[in-house]
């Protein structure tokens, strides 16, 4: 019974989310459909890290089971085909190695944020960046990220409803560029951790934006994050300006991470 | 009568091109439409460059007059307000030099073409991309530019409803470059004149991908220019992996591609 590992990316747009849902068109459920309709099987996929509604994916990995022993760039097309015309593509599938399982063996998740900072509103990008009107100081943004780096309780950037037994997590990065492209101004948002609460990068990207914009400080960050006092974060940014970028193996599988491969 | 210079960001998608019709959605339609709920005013556009149905702009210009001197900023915001929730963002406003037009004052085009080439199908970037899934040579599409560059007849490469009076133009620039972002493998093509003919840009993108394909020489696509032969060039690229992204005006105004502001 072979493991097929896919990477895939998808716009998070039309999907409420990775997680199949009865009634809902979901990532997770539109691959599923098409596993049946490409083998007969009913099979379940595994991702190494289930995205919000909205949110999307240049590189989420996820895994397999299928009886059959399949060619695997038949598997990858043969998915495809089956998925038009939805906004999903599996960009490869290979066979896995033995106890690859794409979300325990995940040692680390990359995901990129991406705000329009300008006055005008969006346009080209208006799908894929959360549009702040006024002007941000990445170096405040940058600074107010820092008291979030390393192993903390991270209850009040968590969701409500999130269903993580610890809200310890241990942030090993959160960078603020700037990216001028003439009058197209962006502030890129790179983190990366072992795992993520339910909305910790939302609410992280909130948090940094009234940073800076003046309204919350460094120290006001970390007093936050040690009073674990959710209703002083920021205002969660929209899903619509999330992109899951990659995901690192352990040693023996190769690195997975976009740059990487 | 203040003349007022606007930038433009549109997404091509919802517009029959830039051009005013009577009955379809345009870009021209759209900002003249909102002109007039803003001002009261019947005023026209007179743009940079005229984009087809489909075709994107980062940095469009265009001007019009308005009989009353509005501040620059209000007239950019209100344009913004009336414009919701179309697609296009005016990125600046300014009062125009004196004798500035958009279209004829501009002595340099710049478009961007871009290719999706992997076996894959676009998901995250169908909207702005052409998805060519076998491998293409680069450097085969750039040999196969060179013969391009300089002043020619472009009858070759020119629609057969095109309107200008003269199908010799000069070419300054047809750069092909590939851009890999793991397996997000893009071929970028960067072309600028004084001034392109109707389809000249995608029909060249058309033949450089069979040059990139192993189906044209560069030996032939200078003999389909010497020849006039349109039926010899490749198919017409699709509308929505271009986006002209700007324009330089003569000494005295400042430049206006991307890049240099």
């Amino acid at each position: 019974m072979p493991r097929y590992k896919l990477v895939i990316e998808y716009d998070g747009a039309p999907f409420c989310g990775w997680q199949r849902q009865a009634e809902d068109l979901t990532v997770q459920g539109a691959i599923e459909a098409a596993v049946t309709r490409f083998t007969g099987e009913d099979a379940r996929l595994t991702c190494a890290g289930r995205t919000d509604a909205g949110v999307h994916a240049i590189h989420q990995v996820a895994h397999l089971d299928l009886t059959k022993d399949w060619r695997t760039d038949t598997v990858r097309d043969a998915l495809n085909a089956h998925l038009r015309p939805l906004p999903v593509a599996i960009l490869s599938a290979e066979i896995a190695r033995a106890g690859f399982d794409a979300r325990h063996s995940a040692i680390r998740r990359h995901y990129r944020y991406r705000i329009l900072n300008r006055r005008s509103p969006a346009a080209l990008t208006r799908a894929h960046v959360w549009h702040v009107p006024w002007a941000l100081d990445p170096d405040l943004m940058q600074a107010a990220a820092l008291p979030l780096l390393g192993r903390h309780d991270f209850t009040a950037f968590r969701a409500a409803e999130c269903q993580a037994a610890s809200p310890v997590r241990t942030l090993e990065q959160l960078d603020v560029a700037r990216v001028s492209m003439g009058l197209h101004e962006e502030i890129v948002i790179a983190t990366s951790a072992r795992s993520f609460l339910h909305h910790q990068v939302r609410s992280m990207v909130g948090t940094l934006m009234l940073a800076g914009s003046r309204r919350v400080t460094a120290d006001d960050v970390a007093d936050i994050l040690a009073a674990r006092d959710r209703s002083r974060c920021g205002p969660m940014a929209p899903a619509c300006g999330l992109t899951f970028v990659g995901v690192d193996y352990a040693e023996g599988d190769a690195p997975d991470a976009p740059a990487g491969k």
